[in-house]
């Protein structure tokens, strides 16, 4: 039996749809660097599921750690660095992306992954309080990400008392959204698109993680930060040569509603892990209502688990072992089935 | 009729058994960052094109600036800089990416694109011999391409010269090979995979240029200089998720002698322009033996042309035009073939 | 009446001897760079100090956040960040020095500004264990202060449990010691300038702030760490060109005792101070036994002070307002006594 | 007999007014950081000699390379380059520092180390006239130094075209003026302090050289390109913690017309050598007004004298060497006479 594969969203290749379209035009030729005219198809297609009209400016990029290190080197100035949760992606798991540009990751403090809109109130407060302000890193921008690296999603209101605050300072505010789709998708959510596009000013629509073979569309709803920001792509290296590739995956994710099935495809699937754990008696251990689900198991059934299911390994505590659940667009229901006979199987040894 | 497309050899998707490969494993599951087994198998078949068994470090990235860049700033220390040919795409077309990363790219003479182990070595003496040379930045590796921007390539006993004088002056060699197959094809060419292995210190088999989607394979053959080079990747925004994607497609450009199809593909298809080319008595300006060619054009020819092919604007000298063709591992016959009709029929017209 | 400065170590010019030994050679000419013969003096008195011999690279710079900044960047290689207490002054007050140069400082535990051994094995456990690591910045070297920004030191026990760690992790130890001096002298002390050498790879003796006009020696117990140091201090424009200001300074604290006399005065001071404070009924909020003191005053009296005294301003706290009194080469006993009257008198206000 | 030293102009230490100062106000206790009066007189005479009132910014640093740094970051955007002459300082002797910073120095053809208006128009021409331009580092400044690194001027003819073609396409043009005294204090010069301001954006006024013991007055012309200049500064590690040292110099350099006669002191010195040199029928190799002599002499006599007088060697050229002789504001005339007297004894000993 061929091993389930719930260790990311990034372990499998690309929605049917997305592939049969990039097999469909294969051939064809295109001018590069994404200047043809499917990716300016999928740019009108995103604006429209933004409610925008040909003023919001949007770029392809490649993947998740190069978008947000070329975005936050695009908006910040030298001298300044970008507030971002403890737990942030940028701060962790981006093995100094940001500092190799040169700008220092602020950490601020959080509760599952989300940062709140006092938290950075309080951290402008403290620098432009500070006598010593101008021998410190300034806070230039702010970096959340929607949904967060545990899952989490930031309600309307509370993106919005970020942008006050955020409006307050001059602080640009950045959302990541390597998983926007399972944010949009969710039943928590209360912050559309649209929303986005008021309440920040740049953000992301994650591909790779969602559905795309790869690649990310960066919007900027506020377009004065996109100044010459093809060029500071290109000097990241990060500048896709065939870049109607991105335009095909993201006219394909923003034709007949396919980005929002995607995301509900991943949200459904991990509800039902959500439901099948609960019946088993098995917590998660943090509130996420989008795609990834961390949960406590002993740490024997884990092992015996790992030869059958690849899961995310997050943290031993005792002789518990923290693992994460990732669903994604790939995920069939079948494998959600068998993962929880697999579990159920495995508690009711462990019981004994 | 469609436009024909000789503007790069970057304007297209992938060669069919390319994309078939990467339709068939679509849904299959993998781990993620290149850590998976088929990124294994093609890292083994390159190795074996290579003539090498598994002490060959091989890294799949992204695109070519990417590789660059990435390469060039895991190599040199921070008070170093890469000697590289006046024109080389570092030094001109990657909008700053190696001082981006703190480093100087220090201009040599060259000829065609080529630069020669003479002007290596004058310029080694010049640091080594200049009182003031702690004040300068030190050369700390070389850095070529093959084939060049202007197509020509280096031959064995080029390549030696070249070799040794770094080998002297403790100096890596570069090799940037976005165009590999189509050196590796031609007919003048004497530098096999296995010549590169044992002449140069780290190159790139190019893949986005050569019947890949996209992806470039970093080798090398000198490897103490791929210490850490994941975390180096990583920090570029450089690592590919879904980095079996690049597996798949170097497991199949070196399954059934691909890579060297595809070059020969590219290769005849140029030679085939240039035959025409000959008989129209349009002369080359640069003496290419690979998929680019470098004509002049009247201005008047070029302007009518362009509405009916893509071809890449050079320069503008006087009322001519020099244009440059370029061929790829998609270029049909026919295709050729309308091109050099549309030539003598706008040659006909310019010659009355 | 002529105000009163306590308000930092650097503001007044420098100890009498360094001035006159400026003056008496001022007119003689010396090579550039630090290669001149004062220099060497000035080295070979620093190792003789030292309890060392020839094999003992030094190095003169002209200020500390600049030496901080280049000698981490010598020593890191790219993909690494320096650990350090999370109130370290290159975590806080160096405008993001560190960051400009491309790495991370990863943030450790402090009390009073001071790391703990069993917190650097933390991390660096938390670093080797972890899954991900390739994807996080790895700790590269660990940076203290000795004293640290808050007066406190570090015993010759605790940094034998440093040097420990960071041995088996291999991570350099590097000693910021703007302030070196009052460490050395204070009574509490029991870390030689042998015992630096003998237990961190590389540290620096504070000029600037210890009764020199600028300057900060830059030893190098671990010589390989050394390696183009000259060409790297170049690079962060932080060589000077007349080196032999430096020189003759250092040689001048390095002569007759100068530099523990130095650190005496300036402890002495403090120590005064302290018995005032003391007999007023005004607690130290921090155990510091170097030249810094911190102090809480009611902010009544805090204000009434400003305008007679300089103090450095640290924290609001309520109706009180924490204080830093700092001592240096060039306190009078005068001053400190005509800063304990004005304490006395507003004391005596406050209270009634 | 004691050694001569024409090597460089950074060999002595302070003009005796300037040491006298210092020692003066040697205790005396100041805000640190430039924030003192003294900076503050000194700034306001730096205005009143270029004629301008409170509305220019000016900072101090302490050498030329950092300020180069630290202006050149502070003016450019990240995707943008420095234009400066193949020989400028930035390009060939900073060891690579503004690549250290992220950008590209773009080389421009030089004569005696000056560029041409029109050299500069090309390159702008030569940049927004490219379809590639996107992919290419944008010029974002223009840096020149007067007088050059060949002792030679612009006049003011030359500066006006300069900056017309840098208003032209909004380039802040930039001057280096490390030697800025031997430019104003030359016959030829017509460029005074007023028509830097007129027709430049920003500049420094070098101190080093120039009679200080150390330090560069940077003015900002155009005082938008001050923004955050302090923090810049700090993040550079170029900002001196006692800046009143900086004031004081600058202060006493702007009194009593010293800069100018500084100025005047090392040009006669200068002058006087060439009207020696030409006595004994040696040619300038470089028509240099100011205060550096470029001259060719056998090996054999360069080889001789260099055991008794310190000379810039410059370059090896068949049996011939180029020296450099440079005067500064402590060259004394009998060190000139002396320096005569010995080439003629040599000159005659050569001729025999």
């Amino acid at each position: 039996m061929q091993k389930l594969y719930f260790g990311s969203d990034y372990q499998q290749a690309a929605h049917p749809d997305v592939m049969a379209r990039l097999m469909r035009e294969c051939t064809s030729p295109y001018p590069g660097y994404g200047t043809d005219e499917v990716c300016e198809a999928a740019r009108a297609k995103i604006r429209a599921a933004c409610g925008r009209s040909g003023d919001l400016p949007i770029h392809f990029l490649v993947g998740g750690t190069q978008t947000n290190a070329t975005v936050i080197d695009a908006v910040l100035c030298s001298y300044q660095g970008v507030l971002a949760a403890e737990t942030g992606h940028i701060a962790t798991h981006e093995a100094g992306a940001i500092e190799f540009g040169g700008h220092k990751v602020l950490p601020l403090p959080q509760k599952w992954g989300k940062i709140s809109a006092a938290d950075v109130r309080r951290a402008c407060e403290a620098y432009h309080g500070d006598d010593n302000r101008d021998h410190m890193v300034m806070p230039g921008m702010v970096y959340i990400s929607q949904p967060t690296e545990y899952g989490t999603i930031y309600s309307r209101a509370e993106l919005t008392a970020l942008h006050n605050v955020c409006a307050e300072y001059h602080l640009p505010l950045y959302v990541d959204g390597a998983r926007l789709a399972y944010a949009l998708a969710c039943g928590e959510n209360d912050v559309t698109l649209r929303d986005l596009c008021d309440l920040v000013d740049v953000f992301y629509i994650g591909g790779t993680k969602c559905g795309a073979l790869f690649g990310e569309a960066v919007v900027f709803p506020n377009a004065s930060l996109e100044k010459h920001f093809f060029t500071i792509t290109k000097q990241h290296g990060a500048l896709l040569a065939k870049g109607f590739l991105l335009g095909m995956q993201f006219d394909e994710l923003f034709s007949n509603d396919l980005y929002a099935r995607i995301g509900r495809i991943g949200v459904e699937a991990a509800d039902a892990l959500r439901e099948g754990l609960r019946a088993l008696g098995i917590d998660e251990v943090i509130p996420s209502p989008t795609n990834q689900i961390f949960i406590r198991l002993k740490s024997e059934v884990y092992r015996k688990l790992s030869d059958r299911a690849v899961m995310g390994f997050w943290e031993q505590d005792g002789d518990s072992t923290v693992v994460r659940l990732a669903t994604c667009a790939l995920t069939a229901k079948e494998d959600v089935d068998r993962l929880m006979e697999l579990l159920k199987e495995e508690a009711a040894h462990a019981a004994r």
